[in-house]
């Protein structure tokens, strides 16, 4: 199993910087204010494709050689990795093949179909999803790419936090939520190479808590039955990425949903940006007062800001709440 | 009746430089891709309070002599001018009297109150404001400071446009939208000082269209029982912004309720930023095709982003919808 290193996300970052936005770093005084400490949040909610997984896509899709490129890429996905591969593989020219479970939400097969993938549905189980992949990639020829066990896209992801790290030196936390762990373990490759002496602390949703069983347990628990709001954390730990977490990574804390919720909408009320419930995670840990902040710098990776407007979970019509 | 030019604009922003927001412009390749256009989009809804009206409060506050500020500043306002008239206050270190209907959002009551302002709840009614304000203005011996038809106002919200117009010069067009005319006829002295090529147009709801009737009609012709989602729109136009307004704006264009949600789904889905509904007046404008934009350098204001995130107009259960 080859692990990728900081070396790696450092051409990553020479190699996709053409195609990729360098998202701003906000701050915002009435947080500040509120929580008693110093943030500085890494916007990749204004990244392409409204995530940070455009990185990974677009640094694994460029490595591939012509003769393999040519037979395009592939993989399933009902997220924010779907888009990311269908435009990263538009910018090649190439050929992405996606397979969707037919319960995605229109508004997610819209953003994959708009930017020329091909779209394959199939039941919702695991199961389903890989077998018919397995039939694209055989028909095809197709690249599948993995959206986080896969060492490219680690170093992608990782381009991230470095330029966060370039732009706010001196950060003494940096939080970053953690589902499949490839943002995770990228930023632990730049916050260890850049910045040794940042902590640095992996989020997650108590309701798919397997990153911390697996982080404090020394060994992969994959999710059983998670439920979260958080839906881009619903998945289990890569390989790569646990290697790499359970050696770089300082801790990892669980946050309530309740928390994930008041967390978004402050981000949402105070910052005027959206983002996804994932992005929010980390300031829900902040929020339940198991990260000590108090004079100190916290740099935040808010990772997408891809959310359905009709199901929100702010209104008193919520219907995780009423139904 | 005293009227600013640009050389208050300018003096304006000197004097408010060190305590608004320069707010970023942003762009996003999908809306311009969608829409065939070039769009610069100066962030407002990042400003200080969430609003634009930050500028002026600021800068009609600074300007009181030391023996009137002492005695504090009054208002009646339910929306974003009383929040930045708090926060302008405190700044200063003076008090702020605000007059709130009692059928004011509690969200908004929470924000002026948490400035530090002094909240006295009136009827709902123009008279009862204006009754209850005279009051207060009696009692302390404070100042009212006019949303709109205010020189300094007019002159602070001007620079919103003048730095948006230093960061992107040769703009082809200014669209703004038009409520009471303040930031309009700010607007409007930046816009043709700095940039007379640019076509500035005013974007209005249908459903409140008196600056239109005004514009046309050559005088003013007050709102009677506008209805908008564009909260920040209701006002009519004040003596000096449309003194302003029919000197050195271009066009009046009304948009759809319709319209206007449509461009604030698109805002909010494609740019990842939240602005309330007023500020997608502009863009609702785009979207019927009353602007011409192809090929052309187009700006657009959005004036602010303070929404009740219970009671959005995504959802099927908008109560404006179904009840």
């Amino acid at each position: 199993m080859r692990i990728p290193s900081f070396h790696d996300v450092r051409e990553a970052h020479e190699r996709i910087r053409a195609f990729v936005h360098r998202t701003p770093v906000f701050t915002s005084s009435s947080v500040n204010q509120l929580l008693g400490g110093d943030f500085y949040f890494k916007c990749e909610n204004f990244q392409k494709v409204g995530a940070f997984k455009f990185r990974g896509a677009t640094h694994a899709v460029l490595l591939l050689p012509d003769e393999v490129a040519q037979r395009g890429v592939a993989t399933h996905s009902s997220g924010n990795h779907a888009a990311a591969l269908a435009l990263a593989a538009r910018n090649r020219g190439i050929r992405a093949y996606v397979v969707m479970p037919e319960t995605s939400p229109g508004v997610k097969v819209k953003a994959v179909r708009g930017y020329g993938a091909d779209i394959t549905f199939c039941k919702p189980t695991l199961a389903d999803r890989e077998s018919t992949l397995q039939n694209i990639l055989e028909q095809t020829g197709a690249v599948a790419i993995h959206p986080y066990d896969n060492f490219d896209v680690i170093a992608g992801q990782g381009t991230a936090a470095k330029e966060l790290i370039e732009d706010c030196p001196k950060l003494d936390r940096m939080l970053c939520p953690v589902g499949g762990g490839g943002l995770l373990a990228g930023t632990a490759l730049s916050v260890k190479a850049l910045s040794p002496a940042t902590r640095l602390i992996a989020c997650e949703p108590a309701g798919a808590d397997d990153a911390f069983r697996s982080f404090y347990g020394g060994k992969i628990f994959p999710s059983m039955n998670p439920r979260t709001i958080a839906d881009g954390l619903l998945t289990s730990l890569g390989e790569r990425n646990f290697w790499i977490i359970r050696e770089k990574v300082d801790a990892v804390v669980t946050v309530s949903e309740a928390s994930i919720v008041e967390a978004m909408r402050l981000i949402w009320e105070r910052m005027k940006i959206i983002v996804e419930p994932s992005s929010a995670v980390p300031l829900a840990a902040v929020i339940e007062g198991k990260i000590d902040v108090a004079g100190k710098k916290t740099g935040i990776l808010l990772s997408g800001g891809n959310v359905d407007l009709e199901k929100l979970p702010f209104s008193v019509h919520f219907p995780g709440k009423s139904e």
